[in-house]
């Protein structure tokens, strides 16, 4: 708990109202009580401020007529993560090493650990201070997880990976596993490519549930300093993701797709191979990008959905738009002619 | 096994046959031999009829000219499933409590469990009767897991989750990851929204494998009674699914969309953030859905895929339709000058 | 390492350079040095061919003025594909079994194993000889696994499944699951079809990552010899793919899809129920396939994003295709009717 002006001060907002009040919580708008701290961002709530039972409420801008404490901030919702973080962030205590630790030979472990039962290390590993390693997880020969870094039940990491300090791993992620590369031979069999490279995780980054990212062919497929990743993310060999980036559910990078800094992907989005997509690029939902990307671009073309009967009348005439296109070429030129032909009876 | 007789009751069917007659297994119409039951509802499969080796067949109406035991049920294919259910469906008998099992403190623990070996469990959990927990299976601290439900192998629940009775989740699906939501800061670098909310999972549910379902920032992320998803499912933070919907596998939905009771939703669907859908809608496959939807509706917007030669030349014109549209108006005058123009002639 | 001589007979290529000549590694053409062989097959690296510090470059054809050791092969990535290979392929070596294997009643071992530590085995199983099972490897009861197979971490396979030998299934992927099949009763109650069938993988099939793989409602889930699949991928029921074929992630085949031998499936296409697709079809990313595909056809249908703005106004357009159409015909009438007038007034 804090008090509203100490508050004010770790988020970065300024107080209108009583610094000596205290709030206990974080809640969303609806849910948020005496005692709480919500968000009043969005209009349809700015509009029902004077109705909340919070406390405290975090605002864009200076209201009249209202009655309530505010906390006004450029940017509220940076605000908001920020007090829901003072208020609720938990400091780190290590819950021992659990005696059914399978470890390997030559792992060099950091102090104030949490290892969970059940989980594996091989050989080689180096794992920082205050690392959690929750039961299921299965780290390779030869891999480096850094400080504070935690790694969620049943994840699966490849041998010779990194993943680095203050990093999130959530559930059933698999990192390391090979590229897909296959090339047939004479008789049509699949010849395998074998992937020799790594998976590097940076600093601050955060991956998802049931994600998939696999090793590079040769060297390495990289996550930046703070890229975040939502759940079953498909990330290709030889992937390079720039710093910041965040990335939503259901997206799939082809191999060696290079990605810039501080881009939003958004879901159910592809990449072809070797694609490069610039810096602050802003991907739409569903789109598939099949070339280069510049700096800055805001790209899209997800289909929405409708009325199915309607567009399936759209998708008839989608067909046929080469026909069309056509049709209306032959328009113009009987057109011309027409023109022609009364100048000449003129 | 069953006669044909006790069987018809079950399924609630009519017969024309022998009530006596002995059926031991449900098959598939071009697998049943013998002394099985199958199903003959679509048309070309009436037409076989007489050809079919199996005891009865499960048909929508009466047929003539057929020597075959006959099950005549409205819904034949749910007479089908019942039959399956009535000739396979095993009873349960628990395989007693592994002694590898790791449960935490203060646990309560219901009776005739089947807790397979390497199963871990945290502090504060309820499990009820009957329950199986297959290997690999991690439940974490504070959650609860209804009476007759299956966790299948390597299933993460991450803490303070519930899930129902007679609940199947499927191998390695996480429940409870934190939602994804994240803001940049003054520097870029992206700020957790800590996610303090649940997921919970109602009664007489089934979850396929590798879904990944997002606890909600605040409040519950709710799959509701008798939901049924597929397989890789994403169900982002505070979404809400209706009773009885059911969901094809790949499909995501983005944080807070809500879906109505009994909706049908396709493979590779996904949805805007916030979206409402209401209830008995069906979604086709991969439709985008971008806003509400009325009850009852049906919509899509998939795009089919066709020859790649003959599909490009559509999408060429396609990418030309803002032109094309203003060609056809630049037509239109030129029609209109050209009736004056005869007309003023006349 | 192998000489230049030996490599050309191992990897089938022309020799143009020292056969005595030593090479120890196979390295992609930026990052290979002395000692290195490299692919310069494309335009771009074959330019540059005389830059690289490699000792040997395979490439498509001879080429003048080039000073390095050539290795000319018909296929050089398939060339390559090899010589990685022979450099880099470790023989295997059985690293025992864990003492914490848990293996039930009447399983058959072979000989050579490597089971690492946290493996849980069913009753009846068949694991052939030098079979590797990763930690958190979950195998059901009556599965037959064959030799030389490795099972990659926390993979689940149901019982009854069958995985033939030289395979590899890499981490987190589920392997005979239900089929995702319900009837809803008279209430809306979604009745479970129970799924009887089996998955069985052919030998020499790779699968990825966080795939999901079904069981057949009845008879079996079919992957033929030599498929190969991405991460992310789900198969439903009822599927079988032919030998050969490669799929890429996050692809989805709906319940009872046949796909033949030697296609190539992009990723994230999906495919409609009980579609059947003929061999060496190729299909691009994104595609729906909603019907039937003859042999050697080349499909696609995928909407590469474009400038969001310009993407918006083709949508709007595109929404407005049929009224468009109708308006053409109207303007051709409009013009047979001018035509008409002005050839009255001759």
């Amino acid at each position: 708990m804090h008090s509203l002006g100490k508050l004010a001060e770790l988020i970065k907002a300024d107080l209108r109202g009583d610094p000596a009040a205290i709030v206990r919580r974080a809640r969303s708008f609806d849910l948020a009580e005496d005692g709480d701290i919500t968000l009043a961002s969005d209009q349809s709530y700015r509009d029902r401020v004077n109705d909340s039972n919070a406390t405290a409420l975090i605002v864009s801008s200076m209201m009249d007529g209202v009655s309530k404490n505010l906390l006004i901030a450029a940017n509220p919702k940076l605000a908001f993560a920020r007090a829901i973080q003072a208020l609720h962030g938990a400091a780190y205590e290590p819950t021992v090493v659990s005696d059914d630790f399978a470890v390997g030979r030559n792992c060099v472990l950091g102090v104030d650990l949490s290892i969970l039962p059940r989980v594996t290390v091989g050989d080689n590993v180096v794992i920082g201070d205050r690392v959690t390693l929750h039961p299921g997880a299965v780290i390779g020969n030869n891999c480096h997880i850094g400080d504070d870094t935690i790694i969620h039940p049943n994840v699966t990491i490849y041998h010779d990976c990194r993943v680095g300090s203050r990093c999130i791993v959530h559930a059933g992620t698999v990192i390391g596993a090979d590229g897909f590369g296959f090339v047939p031979d004479e008789q049509g069999h699949q010849v395998k490519l074998l992937h020799l490279g790594r998976v590097v995780v940076e600093d601050d980054c955060e991956i998802g549930a049931n994600c998939a990212i696999d090793r590079a062919g040769f060297g390495d497929t990289i996550l930046r300093r703070g890229v975040k990743l939502d759940n079953l993310i498909q990330i290709g060999h030889n992937c390079e993701l720039g710093e910041n980036t965040v990335v939503a559910a259901l997206t799939g990078f082809s191999g060696g797709t290079r990605v810039g800094a501080n881009c939003v992907i958004a879901g159910q989005v592809g990449t072809n191979q070797h694609v490069t997509i610039g810096q602050r690029v802003v991907v739409t939902a569903r789109a598939g990008v099949t070339k280069d990307v510049p700096d800055g671009a805001v790209i899209g073309g997800m289909i929405p959905a409708r009325d199915l009967t309607a567009w399936r009348k759209v998708q008839v005439i989608y067909s046929r738009l080469p026909e069309l296109a056509n049709k209306m070429k032959e328009l113009e030129r009987s057109i011309e002619e027409l023109k022609l032909e009364i100048k000449g009876k003129g």
